[in-house]
């Protein structure tokens, strides 16, 4: 019936990586002098989706979570994988050959420093690290007596045989009509912010933002159109983006040439030394640039000024173009949703629909809007037990049937050219419990709490978080993620610098885009996560003394009546609620058919105090 | 009728500093090579309240305010005051000899970094100055290619005839009874945190550490009993107490040689000096160690370890004995509060009293509970405009009739030995505007929103700041302060490191207290601020999933029920405040006379919606 074609559902490999792997990495390590090696899941630009030539840490251990460490020493290996990953981990690689450890408290450093021995040579590949990270395993071998080595070619890659070559994905240029700003402004704007740093060029290490830079879009990685790419803007003078020619088509090329050289990738080295050479100062970005870039610029006299990519906060406040993009993005998307919800309402009760099943039928509409270009990430789909685990993952083993009297959570995301869409909703089959009601209206009570908000300019994600967690809290309950990230256009669903988190320390400006998405995790029970994403606005309020920002909802999906205890909720949070289905039912309606409009209205009707 | 003596109007010095301290000083800074001298308004340990032999800065300038810096050139001078103090500065200083410059944003750094020339000497007494502040100071020398220099004596100090002494406050055992901790305990206590840390020593560089640790209370500087002295404790041996012995009595003596050999304060730098030769690391407080003892340290071989002072957290963490004086305090400051309070709704409305009247009474009715040591800060009285000005001060010129139709804001403390207080109160003096009423509202929602609030372990102040914030925020307003500062056990009424701001990263524990104070100024028109002290204590939440802990409010004071729209009030609300005053009716009714009691009864009765 449906099918998803941008994303599968088979299980990560669970056969280890063959032992021949670790046996042959040692013994070139060895050929190198180095006593062990540290091999992060890493590309050279700290990419969330890495090109299958980048996983060198799942080739070697077969673990293929998205994030993780190993540390290889001459009678010793470790695995490093953060608390979600570490009954996967313990599946996946060979309990034999690897100790599995934790990725966080304490950290490698921790691990690094009691087993290494005063005089070992740990190894590291420079461009598969930040500077930061660089530093604290520099200063982990210190205290152990070791050294730390930069390798300058990878000891993985020299006995991965059959490792794939790097993507080559077309580059599309990405037009005035949706991107809404030239590039030669774009390039104003920066070399403005460089002025002010007093730098004599900046680093783009960030494929994202060479793609904003120059307006183009790539298919390098996975449900993010990213090309690979780096560029150097200097103060004066022409920039260049490097990137691989055979990506490039005739107009592409044309299009970056109006305002860059264009290079090959391998140019970027030369390019840097011989800037550093003359004592250039060059910016980098604390983020993304690899410690080789920070080596390469001070072995040759330069000088690097790490901070933090000025594009990054640029790139976060979209222009007017995006703004009307992304909510066009949001109406098609939001028929794709009732169509969904409708289906699922109609179809779960019977007990006949799995997990997966959910994905494909959405995954299906939202290719039926003719626009979609890829998920935005791959959809969470967990009912029971399965909603309850944060970073779910649906597999054809996993799947899990839904039943009545269960929630089923699903989170998606849609990338469309005009705009990329995070939707999460939390949907009763058949009767909740009453604890499933309560619950579901404290995240209900908190998630209007942010979309609520109103805040001065200067206010952090920091200031705001808490907002949505007071309801959870008078319980004793709480969520053990942020509430919200940035989001990109048509880019990366998760997009810095700004996030609603007690870490988001970046002021919200009008034109970003932020996910509103708290939740409540009862382990194997149940998963509640109600997200819409949401537009930082100017609010127009009568003798404000100072500018007051606040946020228009983008997102527009009935949130589940059932699951609502209208007796927790105060006047203006109802009157929120239903203000919000109204403007579902307004904006939605006309585009649907007559028995999904029919389940539309009933799914938006006021909900009334008893 | 009343008098104050804790505290005294008369106005800051206005007569400018003599020309002739100026000229002094440049001839002395010629005579020590220096080409500029910079003279921060501090002692050598960065306390609030310095002793008049610390007053560099007023001495040569003029400038009585309690934050500030001065940057002396051969044909330059500039005085730095933040944005409260620009208007005293520019009336105490001689205008044609300084330029009043901003202390903040931008910082003087900026001032030096145009104003030095390469090849400048700029001198800086290293004992006055943090370690943070002085790599600033010399960031900014090296940007101009200067030189930082660091002198062995003070210039200002050799130029300034009829210098006071420094002070010989006598020292007084502070008991168990009070402390509710032997000193042997604390010093356990501290040594577990050393080992930790992997230091050899822990230099207490801040006397409130001191005091905590060792018992002892002193009166050295206004409104806090602090012993000025420096403790240094080994992880093995012997601490030492550095002290003049001119302070201590033969039982304070032998109270401190229990548990630490008493030196005097010149014997310090050979101490350390010894210590750090023999390669020792020894752990400093970043906050209030002066970078003559970093430099002392690395000089003579050994390993300065900065970070945040164990003692610190220690301290502001209360024990059963600490928390039960203090609401002893509480009740007792209680009694003079509702004396005061039925005094000014007696005598205020007929527009007889005054800013200074209020102060004077407030004193008067708190020494009668015959336990008054001093006032925790001089009392803000502030009543029409000048109750929007957050840092007031009252003196015989400011002065200002308490008139009907106006609000008086009224913010003062108490030391006493089993506890300190801080309470903010704001008063109708006849009928309020339907603005201060609004206005009012809002800040006691704000309040309410903290009193109330249940937060998870590890919560930090910076995460709860905001719900004092968003009633005012939703009509465009907002203060420009923090909600709340830690408070100290008849020590310091600042007291870190925990605040409620979104500053304070410091997570709330069990057992600290701190202030909730939000307000709003109207400028040139009125002031509203409403503070209670709260203790962290655990919440009580049935099926609570992890530790939760809310506030226990100790000030027990009416708050003024003229000022409140009862229809703005949620349930909640309306409930918080009436079981508050139904608690205060029971609390502080038993000890008060007649007519005070029939006061208390209509200022506590319950609030109803209309």
């Amino acid at each position: 019936m449906f099918e998803a074609r941008f994303q599968t559902f088979e299980e990560p490999e669970t056969g280890v990586a063959p032992g021949a792997r670790l046996s042959a990495l040692r013994e070139e390590l060895a050929r190198q002098k180095l006593t062990g090696f540290a091999i992060p899941r890493a590309d050279q630009q700290q990419n969330e989706y890495v090109a299958p030539s980048e996983e060198r840490l799942a080739w070697l251990t077969g673990f293929t979570g998205s994030a993780g460490m190993a540390i290889v020493l001459a009678h010793e290996a470790a695995l490093f994988v953060d608390g979600r990953y570490t009954l996967q981990a313990a599946k996946q690689v060979d309990g034999e050959a690897w100790n599995i450890e934790p990725l966080v408290d304490p950290p490698p450093e921790r691990w690094l420093e009691q087993h290494l021995k005063a005089g070992d040579r740990l190894g590291f590949d420079p461009w598969l690290h930040t500077s930061a990270a660089a530093e604290r395993l520099s200063a982990a071998c210190a205290r152990a007596g070791a050294e730390l080595v930069a390798v300058d070619s990878n000891p993985v890659d020299a006995v991965w045989t059959g490792r794939p070559a790097p993507p080559l994905g077309a580059v599309a240029v990405y037009s005035l009509q949706f991107s809404g700003e030239r590039e030669a402004e774009k390039l104003d704007r920066i070399r403005g912010e460089l002025a002010k740093s007093g730098a004599d060029a900046l680093l783009l290490s960030d494929s994202h933002a060479v793609a904003w830079t120059f307006n183009i879009r790539g298919a390098d990685v996975s449900h993010t159109p990213l090309p690979l790419s780096y560029a150097l803007v200097p103060k004066d003078g022409r920039p260049s983006v490097f990137i691989d020619h055979r990506k490039l088509s005739n107009s592409a090329r044309d299009h970056l040439e109006q305002n860059a050289d264009v290079r090959e990738p391998d140019e970027l080295r030369p390019q840097l030394t011989e800037l550093a050479q003359r004592g250039g100062t060059i910016a980098l970005d604390n983020a993304t640039a690899a410690e080789a870039v920070r080596r390469l610029i001070a072995d040759a006299g330069g000088k690097a000024m790490p901070g933090s990519d000025p594009v990054a906060l640029l790139k976060a406040v979209k222009n007017a173009t995006e703004i009307e993009g992304t909510r066009a993005a949001h109406r098609r998307d939001a028929k794709a949703l009732a169509q969904f919800l409708a289906w699922i309402d109609r179809e779960a009760p019977s007990g006949a629909l799995t997990e997966i099943d959910a994905v494909e039928a959405l995954e299906s509409f939202r290719r039926d809007t003719g626009a979609l270009k890829d998920v935005s990430f791959p959809t969470i789909s967990g009912t029971g037990p399965n909603g309850a685990i944060v970073h779910y993952r649906v597999t054809r083993k996993s799947n899990r049937r839904i039943a009545p009297g269960d929630l089923l959570l699903i989170d998606s995301g849609a990338q469309y050219e005009d705009g990329t869409t995070d939707v999460t909703r939390t949907i009763a089959i058949g009767e909740p419990t009453e604890e499933m009601r309560d619950r579901f209206t404290r995240v209900l009570r908190g998630h209007i709490a942010i979309a609520r908000a109103v805040f001065p300019d200067g206010t952090t994600g920091a200031q705001l978080d808490t907002l949505a967690r007071q309801f959870l809290w008078q319980a004793g309950l709480d969520f053990e993620h942020g509430t919200g990230h940035g989001v990109g256009h048509y880019l990366s669903v998760h997009e810095g610098p700004a996030r609603i988190s007690k870490l988001g320390t970046t002021p919200l400006k009008r034109g970003m885009i932020l996910s509103n998405e708290p939740g409540y995790y009862k382990t194997d029970a149940f998963g509640i996560r109600i997200e819409n994403l949401e537009l930082v606005v100017a609010a127009d309020i009568a003798g404000a003394e100072k500018p007051i920002n606040g946020f228009e909802t983008l997102t527009l999906a009935p949130i589940d009546r059932r699951l609502i205890d209208a007796t927790q909720l105060a006047r203006h949070e109802l009157d929120w609620l239903n203000d919000y289905h109204a403007r579902v039912r307004r904006e939605v309606r006309p585009a649907l058919d007559e028995p999904t409009q029919q389940w539309l209205d009933a799914a938006t009707e006021p909900l009334l105090v008893a």
